[in-house]
């Protein structure tokens, strides 16, 4: 019970288990990981597919080619798919400013460059999405960026980018990931709002959807749920980044589960029956505190923690209590057309009711919250 | 020097300076404000025009009638302007759990007539723009509201409500007021981003802009300068509302520029040179321990930072050393496309360039940065 | 099971289930209720006491003597107990600038009176701990308020008032309630940590501990269990108010456990096993959306949730898995002096020890905290 | 005019200028700086004096006694002071569970001959304040740490420490710097508040004062002009740590006045007119996209900056419109007693004044704030 298997799509990121743990005021306490060690402790431990950054294949073989290579075996030898890809274009200091927004012209070329070499890569390896986050298009000072321009510059690389995937042939779709700060003072696009609205703008807004993660948004003081429904809503929940977050401070990228345990509940619910298909992916960062061993444990404890939430989703939809509760409450009426079936305005205009007796009655959202948490709690 | 004249296009809603001080723990310090006597004060400190709810005109006179008929007359009287109005879906507890997205279906009818009633008004008084708050959409438990099912009434109600607009020929655009949480625990559009997101999923998208708000903005960490660029950039500033914050915490509706004093100044400087037409729209409230002298101080305090502010930005942009440290700075460079004129994605693939020369060069923001708080300061 | 007694010392104040749902944004949703009834309806439900600002008595019948009467019968009739009283030094205008550090020296002293006056009534009725929640005490300017003068006059106000506790013999301590801010911009004594400081400047420092809000804290991004400890720590914790809160937003006085539910475990875990004795007070407010009888069903949920945490946190430290992981994370080494019995400084100036080795080893944590996730979810 | 001179007591850490620009995302931006380079540019720049932690002097140059014997020849050459030091607890892998509450006691007692190491070399140099920054003391699980037992072993060593120095007979005193999180999840003694009570628990308490930074309480929400205020009114105010941050997320350590511009103000003015007489110390950090230069601009802008605001604070200060003001809004009346000289408790309990009067009365904060802005502006 609680033991993954790949019908679980759980996947990883190299570089989850394999953060060294260097932080803003402290040294590495891990070494580097071999992504094909990780590929091979994964598919041990159930999961269903590994990511990566074009960087975190290098971690402990500098050649490129060769570093393919040995990913490669290790995802033939194991099974494991690759889903998604992405780019590091933060680390260096060429980034300093920005990748696709930085002011420097020639900065913004190159990261064009870096990311194409990569899209052939994860085209290779079977990714179907390819995720951008712009980590570090922003600015600390609000003299230092034209924010119109810079949205400008970012529109016209998600274009660059996906006509090179129509003119490829590739059948791979883009996945923004919002964040409102750190490591700049102010990110651009810093919710799942914000990214949205931008896509609209773009020439294959077909092409782009988002990747949300459930810290990035907490760092806003924004509900995860809310924003992953959202999502859903205009199509375009094309990928997600499970983790835990405890409030607005710096991004903790805890064990999913770690952080606000009842909106992790309603999320797993959410992804569960709302629909969800694609990947449940994790990006999460061992804690500094853990050892290599910890760190393979901590990976277990995501999958785990989901597939437990999964099944008190299960349990809660199945309660007749609850569901006795969610209609006394009117969760269902939500759903009813405010303006019925071949009703006019008019008719809505001409319609009256009791006021101050609608007013008086309760919602009974108590009762309801309630049964939610004692399945949480399992105590029902 | 820094006296208002309605060609600033100061404008107030009444319910700021009549807003009589009762909040979540204490009764009210002031007595209401007759409309009347607001609007002859706003016309005496050199506002252009007024806003309002509804429910405001009826704050010393209960005849509504009569109280249009007082507010009209007071407008005739002074030249004041109505450039926006809006609907009170917050105060009733019949829409305590929301207006358009009530679970209760009878509330969702009575909120869009609530609305209508008022549109009529706001056409007949010329106002250009209606602003809608959602602020009690939303939700404390993740329990009680289907996110998506919420989102799908909150379109049909604008799609409604557009309809209602084309019907009669009115020549009003709607404006979306977001705010993360306060007085719901998440509320609905919660950011300038998820209401532009979901602005273009409504039937009339061009009828509906926003009217974004310094403090809502700043309660989740983000910054209002950006979020005005980005708004600009989709073509959806249609309005916004002025104040101050200082920091993440209940919503403080203090006066322009007495919260985050830089942004405040950033945010003059793009709206004066970005473009911006619109009425400078105050929605603040005088601090609790104000009395009627001392909030109608306020009403000029608003103004008055405004044009500092605005004086500040003209020196800024036009000093020599601020546009030589924008050009080091490489602000201007963001402007340039990315791909040049006739070139191809091939070109940019094959170019070049000194990665570790380019990533050793400084930006020079911190000039930039001082030169501009020093012109805040007045003291270049 | 889950169904409270007395002995679990289970109190309320009356204004939690008697807030009448007045918020900033709107008005009442339910009906004032009578103190006489909440009190049998605690009874009922198993409560142990009840508690009360000197003005909750008034909420139905005006005359203050009456009230009185008729609340000391209903006392009688139910065998309730009150622990507690408090002050309300926030609701009438006059307190707009604060009551023990309001500007005004008039103010000060009727501040002081107030409070005099429901001493008395406090002590007759057998209440052990006087709360002082200085929700005014604050200033929303900077410019406004001389910080150290008002700290000298909120001391000046706490010995005054110890004094006269001493000089009538009444067994009453006092307990400091600290909040970050609102209904002011900054208050005061912020956090757990400025009132325990502030405490030591005291005449009477013994006669004076805490009174620490769960959501108080939080809406500081401050940990709860953290702050409980260190209270208790100094031997400061005299009473404590229960809650939920869901992040930094304004104050939404939850049901407890309905915020943050990882924390409010370690928190009941801490209080069952920590050695505090007092009362569990829950100071929670209905949301907005319940009617009267969800209202009596949000009493219920805030103990039952605490009996729920209390079972888990007894077989949390029961389990041998656990226990065992507290030893590999050495936990409990962190309760061993640094410096050995016996030793000098200059034995650990001698010292020496594996750097590197230490430095690599893992603590482990992570297991740890999965286990008591599971224990939470009910799952082991 | 605004160029610092040594009789200002600017002084700086070698870690500001000096810190490479590495960061939780991305790689060091500048080459290390060598001690004696920063200390001639600081001398020259007008500053007073430079502080260090043990590491730093280690930046370019390994072997220790050379580096210090670099250091004192720089600091004789150029008149520069050293009138603080502190250790480096933080970066080292050992640290990672912290330093003086590490869980397991071999790292405590290396921390605490680290420290000791150190304090030698600051009594030669002739530092008056060491100071204690703990920022791996804390947790990011509420199961890994016991708080009360962490803060025994955080008293053991400061206790340890300060007989050490009476020991010694060195001139020395301990100021301890708070902060909520970063980089651990809760950090013990979040606040000044929490670190004031700690030190009343203390052997030495008249040895051990605070070193607040403003970023760490604003990190927390809270008002870095009340947090100075309260640490003056204790008599703790032993350093302090000037900077920037705007808002509530990770640590910017952004130059002083780059962040809250008005509350910096406010600061200033506390520091100029509220008797604080140590140095003015600042700890910031270049921002990641400056070079080697604009490094050195930054430290020039942080000097400036203190200037222009005590020249502000020192014409607010004297402008009779201000001085009325002050009077009108009673900021003094709050430095008169509340009980008058020589009266009893009886006599204000027989007191009477009219209480809706002066609840009416307001307190005319808006035009005191108004003022305080336009003398920050620089229009008046």
């Amino acid at each position: 019970m609680y033991t993954p298997s790949p019908e679980d799509k759980f996947t990883f990121g190299l570089w989850t288990v394999g953060w060294q743990a260097r932080d803003q005021f402290g040294d590495a306490t891990r070494a580097p990981l071999d992504p094909v060690e990780t590929v091979h402790k994964l598919a041990e431990l159930g999961a269903y597919g590994v990511t990566f950054h074009d960087d975190d294949l290098l971690a402990v073989e500098p050649d490129r080619d060769r570093a393919i290579e040995n990913f490669k075996k290790a995802l033939a030898d194991t099974g494991l798919k690759v889903p998604m890809a992405t780019t590091n274009l933060f680390t260096h200091p060429v980034f300093k400013d920005g990748g696709f927004t930085s002011n420097n012209r020639e900065v913004r070329r190159y990261a064009i460059r870096k990311v194409i070499r990569n899209l052939d890569l994860a085209a290779e390896l079977g990714a179907k999405t390819y995720v951008c986050w712009g980590g570090r298009e922003g600015a600390e000072s609000d003299a230092a960026k034209d924010i119109r321009a810079a949205l400008s510059r970012y529109k016209e690389a998600m274009d660059i980018l996906s006509q090179y995937v129509i003119d490829k042939g590739y059948d791979i779709r883009f996945a923004i990931e919002p964040k409102p700060n750190e490591p700049r003072g102010d990110i651009l696009l810093p919710t799942v709002g914000h990214a949205l609205a931008f896509i609209n703008e773009l020439e294959h807004p077909e092409m782009v959807g988002l990747n949300p993660e459930t810290g990035h948004e907490q760092m806003a003081g924004l509900n995860y749920f809310h924003a992953i429904s959202q999502a859903m809503w205009h199509g375009k929940l094309f990928h997600l980044d499970l983790n835990g977050q405890r409030g607005i401070k710096y991004d903790q990228d805890l064990i999913f589960g770690h952080g606000d345990v009842q909106n992790a509940f309603f999320l797993v619910d959410l992804l569960e029956h709302g629909g969800y298909e694609g990947p449940r992916h994790f990006d999460y960062k061992p804690v500094r505190t853990d050892d290599k061993n910890d760190a393979w444990d901590s990976l277990a404890a995501n999958m785990r923690t989901y597939l437990i939430l999964k099944e008190k989703a299960k349990a809660y939809r199945a309660d007749p209590e609850v569901q006795e509760a969610l209609a006394a409450s009117k969760v269902d009426e939500l759903g009813a057309r405010t303006l019925g079936e071949g009703e006019t305005l008019q008719d809505l205009l001409n319609d009256d009711f009791d006021l101050d007796g609608v007013a008086e009655r309760g919602y009974h959202f108590t009762r309801l919250s309630q049964l939610a948490l004692e399945h949480l709690f399992g105590v029902r």
